[in-house]
């Protein structure tokens, strides 16, 4: 399987990259092909400006060459892997644009739906799991990603997993890096 | 009260813009003075970059110009509005961006709190609101935002308002623009 893996985070030598780096790894391992989509370091703009504004009325609005690019690169590819940080209970405004610009109406929903049967994202989250529960942040991230945009667009393989207490010391690295590989054989 | 507008939307002749219209001409009328941040058209990037990447363990960072120069924006206004379109259960990508990079550790939260007391947030909602209870994404923005954001940023005159059904007929458009004139009368 051909697996578009795309990173959000601004630092090669961060968490996140190193999750990114262990999912690569594990998916090369069963013998998935990885295609990085780096987001930061690629300049990708998240900005949905006038020229990609979607049309409701027309699903079969022709959209900007940078939007038609990344629509390109998740078709040739078999399956989405999103990996970020948790930003403000949900995902940087890099990976917010690049889904606002190219999960579009008649591409991803609408008459369609996303060419893709499995996309997961993978959250690196700064709290505890029980400080996400305790304010209803998990469920409230399911709801806006698993169910408002993976679900909505037909993803039948669909799965938002947390990581959780990246700020909270060693032992919750250590665990989020465990877990990563574990995530990783199971994808 | 000298309020600060943020805006994010991409064309000036959307119903997003009209409704920030209805608020400056309300605001204005009960003796406010708006500052307009119009944040496509005066091109804020909200990719966070290294640069700007929040150093949890330092609450005194020094962050970049732009991100100094949003706070101080900020700073000399007394409230912030902000008027967006929904996409995708959330804010868009500009405006999570803008969040993402000016809301930091030791400014908005943490050893501080926000600088203001009071800020809104108007969002126009493509879908009907029974649409959105159905599926819980009208709770799950407001834990994401008025809990998540506002709330945790100590603001205490806090508040989430979707202006529902931008999508479903001009009926609806002239309810949400009703609407926005009592919202700006209650400001």
């Amino acid at each position: 399987m051909k697996t578009l893996l795309v990173l959000a985070h601004p630092r090669d030598n961060a968490l996140t990259a190193a999750v990114a780096e262990i999912f690569t790894t594990g998916l090369e391992q069963n013998g998935h092909q990885v295609e990085l989509a780096n987001l930061v370091e690629e300049g990708f703009d998240p900005v949905l400006r006038e020229d990609d504004e979607p049309e409701w009325d027309n699903p079969r609005k022709q959209y900007s060459p940078a939007v038609r690019q990344e629509m390109a690169r998740i078709e040739r590819n078999d399956a989405t892997l999103m990996i970020f940080p948790v930003y403000w209970w949900s995902v940087p405004a890099v990976l917010k644009g690049w889904i606002d610009r190219v999960w579009n109406n008649g591409w991803a929903y609408g008459e369609a739906s996303f060419p893709q049967r499995r996309v997961w994202m993978i959250g690196v989250a700064g709290n505890t799991a029980s400080g996400f529960a305790g304010r209803g942040y998990d469920n409230a991230m399911s709801i806006q990603l698993e169910t408002g945009v993976l679900d909505y667009c037909g993803v039948a393989e669909r799965r938002l997993e947390l990581l959780y207490g990246s700020i909270e010391g060693q032992s919750y690295v250590d665990q989020i890096l465990l877990d990563a590989g574990c995530l990783a054989s199971e994808f």
